[in-house]
């Protein structure tokens, strides 16, 4: 045998034992708050037709998808994220309703990302699209859903930065900056590098007052009372709208009494096209990648032909569990039902047995028992498989139960 | 907007509504069963190299799988079955476990068939694997599982085929035919075409046992009984191995006393090269298609350099999610939770009146309620997204309740 028939290819994994218990038990309570707040799941296909995330609507880059055929030779590819299937179906099935739609979903994306760059190609989300509903109410129970979804897992040590692309958009517009300048700005902002975009932006020929807003961006993080100080350069009304709604937002989650897990961070400004008004990432112990993004993306749906506004967000599956293993919260799998063990003679007896307790609610194993192996041995395999109890059934039809462990 | 936009690609399709619903509630059951008899969660990566699913296990031929390349230029596939991927986990992390390994898995394959076959390309399935398990009552319980399972969706008129391979090898055996000839005489026999097979033996130089057992092989059909007239047919020890096999499984079926969903079948012999004994094909009214295959297939595991026997199936959830909606079998969905509606000045109180619903168990649809729409207009909204009542927030804060019927 070649050896490299027990590998999977680089980038994706077999999840098996503890884990998969773990992973499906917090996606399934993750869900559970999703629908608490009458959220509906919905699943389009695993792959779509190549314009689908070919369209400027956020999703990764061509280069970063997999991509294939179909036998008429339309190119497919497996989606990258949920958010454009999810707009479509929108598009299409829900067109004509004019109150708010509430879409959730979980299940797997696929990233063709080099190997060296250690992340996962096939990685588990869930995710919610409020659709067609535009108040700051609507930002705050994204928020406030994300934060009792993170700690329906168990985690209770997490932060959840908020920004708002406009505010940055305000000052590019009244700065006057080229496509180019914007982009390296934007680039100097997301790797935090402010002695740099000072630098940059001094040599730059933009208003004082934009220059200045830009010169202190690296003091546009924390508290709600930085709201405050970045009024004080908010130099455009479409900058000071944008920090009314943060505020607007704020007081809304603390409707929910859940203001302690919101920072604000202006410089929040990644996937800057995609987005039209806050932002979000949430990050907490254990890795460093985000555990949770999302937004407002008020312009997809124009791409579909329905110009509807749009708030949501995926929390990564992968990354949580990476947190919870590193700041060691335990989702106990408690031991639980039976093996069951026969000989030949009395297999009658120990099925009708293994089929009470089935139906009692319990989890069986039941095995024809080997010479080969004693008793003890399967009472360490029942405890291996986390079994409460072993039954075995004699050569004389007799019953008798071991404890284990 | 290109139309082209709204559609998904041909053979895969948007799951939402009800349909979504009884469908995660299906498959929750039938893991339910899976579970209460001790098979654990595995979840293999949705692709695999090319090798996995191309050495001679059963699987699509390579014609109808999608492939795509990473970005070392490896060959991957989507999977178009679990068993192979469960396979090569089972060689890799349980290759020291002397006991049977009960795995089950649920999720989706994908199968790039020609548009006009009408067939899903993406098909959910849930399935199990009993490995090194080579007893009747192994192949028992397999098929008692895959009885209580169907049971579990609610669909209560169904028939397990079962067929055992060894009888139609051990004629093939005693036969002496060549390859090409067991390939005819397999297709005739696929295709139920009974006087063609006695047409092609009459011509075959082959003992007269072997072909009266040919000629006969219309009969080889039904109850238990049929096993005894097989028997006169049985030319081989091979072959009556077989049938004292069929008996053995039907005695121990007969202990879960689910005997009457069993039917003999002896030329279900396709995938012939890839099992060993058993074969199972389950049907229901509304689909012609089966809504579950499976078998024993004790040479699978020997491409992964693990010489053990193993018994596994596969229920196809979208066959019984139309054999479901085909015989009426509807899983109600009972009106359940609020839609809540507030003014703006109102929006703290809504807030903590919906939190506290959510606290209870309650789905909550919070909504700002727009002056463009009545609170009538809600009520039928309400009423759409199955909500049980509608809960208004007015400008004086004042609460007022609507029943939703």
């Amino acid at each position: 045998m070649k050896d490299a028939l027990l590998h999977t290819p680089e980038g994706v994994r077999d999840i098996y034992g503890d884990e998969i218990i773990t992973r499906k038990n917090i996606t399934e309570r993750i869900l559970g708050e999703f629908h608490s707040y009458g959220f509906k799941d919905i699943q389009p296909p695993s792959f779509e037709y190549f314009d689908i995330f070919n369209i400027n609507i956020g999703s990764a880059p061509s280069n970063k998808t997999f991509k294939f055929f179909d036998r008429e030779n339309n190119t497919l590819v497996l989606r990258p994220d949920f958010t454009p299937g999810i707009a479509r179906c929108y598009a299409k099935y829900f067109r004509d309703e004019q109150l708010p739609v509430r879409l959730c979903y979980s299940g797997n994306t696929f990233m063709n990302t080099l190997q060296h760059q250690g992340k996962l190609c096939e990685r588990a989300q869930a995710g919610c699209e409020l659709i067609n509903d535009d108040t700051s109410g609507a930002d705050a129970e994204i928020l406030a859903l994300i934060i009792n979804s993170i700690k329906s897992t168990g985690i209770s040590s997490f932060q959840i930065e908020v920004g708002e692309v406009e505010f940055f958009k305000g000052i590019m517009e009244e700065a006057g900056c080229s496509e180019d300048e914007i982009i390296r700005i934007r680039e100097l902002i997301d790797k935090r590098n402010f002695f740099g975009l000072t630098e940059y932006v001094d040599k730059l020929d933009i208003p004082v007052n934009t220059r200045e807003a830009l010169r202190n961006f690296d003091s546009f993080f924390g508290g709600v009372e930085m709201l405050d100080k970045a009024e004080d350069f908010a130099c455009c009304e479409r900058s000071k709208e944008a920090l009314e709604r943060l505020r607007k937002v704020y007081k809304a989650i603390s409707y929910y009494g859940l203001e302690k897990y919101v920072d604000f961070d202006l410089g929040l400004i990644n996937d800057y096209d995609y987005y039209t008004g806050i932002t979000i990432s949430g990050y907490t112990y254990g890795t460093g990648n985000p555990i949770v993004k999302g937004g407002r993306y008020n312009s997809l749906l124009k791409n579909f032909d329905r110009d509807c506004p749009a708030v949501g967000f995926a929390i990564y599956i992968d990354e949580l569990m990476i947190a919870l293993m590193k700041q060691d919260i335990s989702h106990e799998i408690p031991a639980e039902g039976a093996l069951v063990i026969y000989e030949k003679i009395s297999q009658e007896k120990a099925v009708s047995f293994s089929q009470n307790k089935r139906e009692e609610g319990s989890s069986v194993f039941l095995i024809r028992k080997s010479a080969r192996h004693s008793v003890e041995e399967y009472i360490s395999y029942a405890k291996d498989n986390n079994k409460k109890s072993l039954y075995y059934f004699d050569e004389a039809c007799e019953l008798h139960e071991y404890p284990v462990d």
